[in-house]
């Protein structure tokens, strides 16, 4: 099957990272197609993402020229095609809560989400304790996740949430870079899983493209227009 | 195996519909449970909610006393365990493009969703109206679903978004009942296409039960607080 993955800057783009990550990291081969974000005037980005998606919004993955877009849809499409290589827990149960903590963070945490966008190359620590001390959504957020790994890790033993690597962690690979991004105040538990997720190959080469790109977007972040 | 499905109300939990309403209208048999929602203090009801899942919101589906939160992730373990029912289509690339509509109505639409709030037992067209003229976001959200509507309906041939009757319908049943609330400006391919789904057997329950609950919560809805 000829796949296509459709993508947004490397140091910008959460959701781009997710099937990403999760297709290096289980050797799933694909073409990488990046669009470059022009947040000033997104009219030329929007034009060519439609080129793809009627949703106009990446990633989407491209199977032998049919689109799929939204990152779930694009992991159970994964799924199903590569049924062998992992992309969920082998045991219905355990697959069904992994579907849960990715669907959680499909719709949600959006404190954490906007208040601290992806930002690979930056290091924003003074920015995050700002923040920490004064949304109180953005500790819920925060808190919450740490609950939800803490549950994972315990029940499969880790090193991955649940056991071997699967997209659930590639779903919360952005939210590792985020939590480093703005150093926010996270548990032991927390912190080596982040470290143990920074280690697979997959993020690394995602994290080295991300740092080569060197190319820094003049938007509407936090920090920068005062609004935290 | 035994099936739970907790839900808030029914004329407002616009999420716990859609679980409930492909459940009925594929058959699959389960128990309702069904928690009050108390907009002023939520406190009771995140206690309640907490009985059955982490992530403390409906819909929870409990399989065999093992929680599934998340609407998505609710379907897919119900695709998973009534393989032959038909949540999604039988076709991968079709079934891959459902799950691409409601991957994006999960993670997205958000004019729509908060500026017109399920409240199936509310007629507000000049509420509809004054937000139409006022938020070019709820005419982009609203146009870009009659598209996704009108272009699976015309590939499909209909009745239903994918022929017969699918999750993706009942994903987009909670926006058929917003569309009639507020009576927001539509096609006639978009009407028709909402009258075939308000004909559904499982559709016409919930909104029955729902008018039958009479228990209207005085929350901040954008037409009482004046922000519309």
């Amino acid at each position: 099957m000829a796949l296509q993955l459709v993508i947004g800057n490397k140091n910008y783009s959460s959701w781009s990272m997710r099937p990403w990550v999760l297709m290096r990291q289980l050797d799933i081969p694909f073409e990488e197609i990046k669009l470059r974000f022009d947040f000033n005037d997104g009219s030329p980005f929007r034009k060519a993402v439609a080129r793809y998606s009627p949703a106009g919004t990446v990633p989407v993955l491209v199977m032998d020229a049919h689109a799929v877009w939204d990152t779930l849809a694009i992991v159970e499409a994964l799924h199903e095609a590569y049924a062998q290589r992992g992309v969920w827990p082998v045991d219905p149960l355990k697959r069904a809560r992994a579907r849960s903590l990715c669907a959680e963070m499909h719709a949600g945490f959006s404190a954490l989400r906007s208040l601290c966008p992806m930002n690979i190359e930056a290091h924003l620590p003074e920015v995050g304790v700002r923040l920490w001390d004064e949304y109180d959504t953005l500790r819920r957020d925060v808190r919450r996740i740490e609950q939800m790994w803490a549950d994972a890790l315990q029940a499969s033993g880790g090193p991955m949430l649940f056991g071997t690597f699967s997209a659930a962690d590639a779903y919360y690979a952005p939210v590792c870079s985020r939590f480093k991004t703005y150093g926010l105040p996270v548990s032991a538990t927390t912190q080596a899983y982040m470290e143990r997720v920074a280690a697979l190959p997959g993020f690394r080469q995602w994290v080295a493209d991300a740092l080569a790109e060197a190319d820094f977007l003049d938007f509407e972040e936090p920090y920068r227009s005062g609004r935290a």
